[in-house]
C-alpha cells in the first residue's frame, strides 16, 4: 500500500464516495465472523473501518492486537443515521475496506484497553503506562486543550507588545534564599534548578519593558498531593512602567478573558464533548479582589475560627473558591495584601510597610499563581533583603540591576498544569502533565 | 507626570505636532549649556528629546546618569531633513520637552556606555554586565530576531498539523547511555537533566503523530568554544508515518524556507540595518545532500588527507561550509549516511546495516542539528541496543513503547542559538543566548 497517498482521517469528511488510503492505530476492534469493525485512530481523528470477506488482508502470522499500526484502502461511505456516532466529527462516516495491511503489529496483550473508560483506571496505572494511556481520546483532548490555552496566553501577550524570552534553568543561587531547590552537579560545582525566572525576567524588563516566558519550573517541594508537581510549565510575565500592582492584575485578567474566548472558539466540539468541562464564570465587573485579612474573616465565619492563621491553606482556598463561586459568581479570585513577613523580599511593600503589593490568584479554590509589584529602588531592596535575613552579597548580580535604572514594574507566575486541571475539573494535576514528576515518580 | 497617559515611542510617528508623555531610559545624553539632547529608549524604540532652559525639570540632587529612567512631556516635531537619523524609524522626529521627571536615577557611573559600539567590547565584559549590555540596540535586535525565528518555527509546524508539547527535563536515565549529562539530586536520588526530548517526543508520535517542542536542553560537554553552550534552546520535532528519512529532511527544509520568508517580511528595516546580516542562500533545487563518505573525499581534496577520520570535525565542517557556499550556492548542507558505530542506537540502519538513515544539517559550516529515521521495530531495537553495548533493562519504559504499536517515524533536533548565530554572522554563540551557561560561566 502506498502510504505516501495517505489522507488524514479528519479529511474523510471531504472524501465521501471516494477511495482513499488511511493509516493509524487500531483503537477498537469487534469481530463478527467474517466482518470486523475497526475504530482506526490517527493524529486527526477516529473512523470506523469495516473489513469483510472481500477485504484483502496482509497480516502477520501471530495476529495483531489493539494499537497495531495498520494501513487501509477503501471507500468512504455515509453510515445510516441511526448508527452514526454523534461524539465524533467523523462519526457519520465509515470506510468499506478493500485492502488492509498491518504495518506494526502489537504482539502480546496490552496492559490495558485505552478505548475503555479511562477515568476509571487507577492513576498509578495511567502514569506507569503513560506512553500508551496518553493515546486515549480523553487524554489527547486534555493536551490539545492545554496547547490551545498556552497558545492563547502567548497570542495575547505578543499582541500586547510583550517579548517572548528564554532564561536559564541552571542558576548559581536559589532565588528566594535556599529552600525547595534541586541541586545540580555542574562540572563539580553545586548549582541549582530555577524555581522561577523571577530575577531574569526582571532584568529583561530593562531590555524590552514587557516580557513573558513559557518554560519548565522546578520546585523541590516534598508535598505529595493532587495539586503539586515538582516540575511544571511556568507561565511567567513581567511588565515595566506600571503605576501599581492593580495594573498587573488588570493585565492578567485581560489575558484570562482572551484565553477563554480562544478556547470557546477553537476547541473542537468533539473535544468539548469528551472533556465535558463546566462553563467559565467571570463577572462583568471583572475578577473580584479580597484582601488576605478579609479572607480570614470570611473563612472564620463559614468554618469557625482558624486561630491565628496568617496564610491560606488548602482548606481555606477551597472555602474561598466556594464563596467566590456562590457569592461573587466568579471562578477566579484575587487575594491581595499579604503581610511582608510571608512574601519574598523582592515584593513591593505597601506605604505603611506592613503588607506587600502582591496577590495570589485562585481558580475554583486552587492557587493558580502569584504576582506582585517589585521593589525597584536599590536602597529599599537592600533594606528588604536585610529584614528577610538575607545578605546582599549573595544577590550581587540581581542588586546590580537596580543600579542600571529600573522603572516601577511587576508581573506574575502561573502554572499551566493547574490552569488546565481547574478549567477542565480534573481530579489531579498529574492528569494535565504529559510525564509528571513528583516526590515519588520520575518514570517514565 | 501622569504616566498612565504615556505613549510608546514607536507611536510618536502618528503624533506629529501633538503633546505626548513618554517614558524610558536615557540611552545617550549630550549637554550643550542649557540645551540637552537625550536619546530616550523604551521597549519600542528611540527618540531624541530636546531639553532647553524652558523645560521644567524634576531631578534628584545627586544627578542622573545614563540608563536613568525618566518621564518626559512635550511636543513631537519633525527634525530638519539633514539632521534626521536614517538608522531609526523615529529618527526623523524629536520631542521638544516641556517637563522632564527623573523616575529612577542611576547613581554611580555605569560599568560601560552601551550606546557606544558594543561589538568592540570584550565578550566577558558583555556577559558580566549582561543585564546592562542586553539593553544595547544591537543586542536587543538579536533577540527580537531570535523571537521571530522561533515564532516562524512554531507557526510552520502548527500549520502543518504538529502538536506542541512539553516533556520533562528531569529524567531517570541518560538518553544515550551515560556521557555528558548533568546529575541532579532529586530527593536524595541521582537523576539527570535531559540532553534532548528524544524518547518523549517518540512516545508522543504514538499520541499525536506529529509533535514539536521548544525548550531547554542540557549538555554537560566540557568544550569551551565559540559554538558550545551547556544549556540551550532546543527546536525539536518528530513525525510519524514517514517513508524514509528523506521525508524528515524535506519537512525541515520547508520549515527553514518558511522561517526565511517570515524573517524577510517581519524583521523591521531598522533592525535589519543594525544587524546587517548576509542574505540567505538556498538553491532552487533545495538544500543539497552529500553522504559523509563523499564529504571526506571533498575535504581531502581541498585540504589534503585527513587520515582515517570517520566523522566531521570543526575544520571539516568549515571546509564543507565554504564548499557548499561556493560550489553549491547553498548556506545549508545535509550530510547523510553516518556509520552505525558513531550514531545513537535508536537511529534506523540502512538495509546493509552499515550506515544510519540519519543526517546532520550544516548551516554556513556549523552543525545546526541532527535528524534521523528511528528504529520502530522492538526486535531490531533490542538488537541495536546490544550492539551498542547497552542493556535493554536500562531502557525499559522506552522499549515498552514499541510494543504499543509504532509507525515508521523520524525527526530532528536543532539549536536555536546556533541558528541565530549563523544567520546573523555572530562571532560567538553566547551572543545569541540571553544568559549563556558554559563550562566556566553560570553568572549572572
Amino acid at each position: 500500500m502506498d502510504l505516501t497517498k495517505r489522507v488524514q482521517i479528519k479529511d474523510t469528511l471531504k472524501k465521501i464516495s471516494q477511495e482513499v488510503i488511511l493509516a493509524g492505530w487500531v483503537y477498537r476492534r469487534r469481530d463478527h465472523g467474517k466482518v470486523s469493525f475497526i475504530d482506526l485512530r490517527d493524529g486527526s481523528g477516529i473512523l470506523q473501518v469495516v473489513s469483510t470477506a472481500g477485504t484483502k488482508i496482509k497480516e502477520p502470522k501471530n495476529g495483531w492486537g489493539l494499537e497495531s499500526v495498520i494501513g487501509v484502502k477503501g471507500l468512504i461511505k455515509k453510515r445510516p443515521a441511526h448508527l452514526a456516532n454523534p461524539d465524533l466529527e467523523t462519526g457519520r462516516l465509515e470506510m468499506e475496506a478493500y485492502e488492509l495491511e498491518v504495518i506494526s503489529p502489537t504482539g502480546e496483550a496490552l496492559p490495558l484497553d485505552i478505548s475503555k473508560d479511562i477515568d476509571k483506571v487507577h492513576l498509578d496505572t495511567l502514569l506507569n503506562y503513560r506512553a500508551l494511556t496518553l493515546r486515549s481520546l480523553k487524554t489527547r483532548a486534555i493536551f490539545k486543550f492545554s496547547e490551545t490555552l498556552e497558545a492563547g496566553y502567548r497570542e495575547f501577550l505578543k499582541e500586547d507588545g510583550f517579548t517572548e524570552i528564554h532564561t536559564p534553568k541552571i542558576i548559581p543561587a536559589a532565588t528566594e534564599g535556599g529552600a525547595n531547590v534541586f541541586r545540580v552537579d555542574y562540572f563539580g560545582k553545586d548549582v541549582f534548578l530555577a524555581q522561577s525566572p523571577q530575577f531574569y525576567k526582571q532584568m529583561m524588563v530593562g531590555v524590552f519593558e514587557k516580557v513573558f516566558e513559557i518554560g519548565p519550573v522546578f520546585r523541590a517541594e516534598p508535598h505529595y498531593t493532587s495539586r503539586h508537581l515538582n516540575e511544571f510549565t511556568g507561565l511567567d510575565a513581567e511588565m515595566g512602567f506600571i503605576n501599581d500592582v492593580s495594573d498587573v492584575m488588570a493585565k492578567l485578567e485581560d489575558c484570562i478573558l482572551f484565553i477563554a474566548e480562544k478556547i470557546e472558539k477553537e476547541v473542537k466540539s468533539g473535544e468539548k464533548k469528551i472533556l465535558d468541562f463546566p462553563e467559565l464564570k467571570i463577572p462583568k465587573g471583572g475578577i473580584p479582589k479580597i484582601t488576605l485579612t478579609e479572607t480570614v474573616k470570611i473563612i472564620n465565619k463559614i468554618k469557625g475560627s482558624r486561630g491565628d492563621a496568617i496564610d491560606l491553606d488548602t482548606e481555606g482556598e477551597k472555602i474561598l473558591g466556594e464563596y467566590a463561586k456562590n457569592k461573587l459568581k466568579s471562578d477566579f479570585l484575587f487575594v491581595t495584601e499579604y503581610p511582608v513577613g510571608i512574601r519574598p523580599f523582592y515584593q513591593m511593600p505597601t506605604e505603611d510597610g506592613k503588607f506587600t503589593k502582591s496577590f495570589d490568584i485562585l481558580f475554583r479554590g486552587l492557587e493558580l499563581g502569584t504576582g506582585a509589584q517589585r521593589i525597584h529602588d536599590p536602597k529599599m531592596l537592600a533594606q528588604s533583603l536585610k529584614s528577610h535575613g538575607l545578605s546582599t552579597k549573595d544577590f550581587k548580580d540581581y542588586m546590580d540591576l537596580f543600579n542600571y535604572g529600573m522603572p516601577p514594574h511587576g508581573g506574575w507566575g502561573l502554572g499551566l498544569e493547574r490552569f488546565v486541571k481547574q478549567w477542565l475539573g480534573l481530579d489531579n494535576v498529574r492528569l494535565a502533565s504529559l510525564f509528571p514528576r513528583d516526590v515519588k515518580r520520575i518514570n517514565p
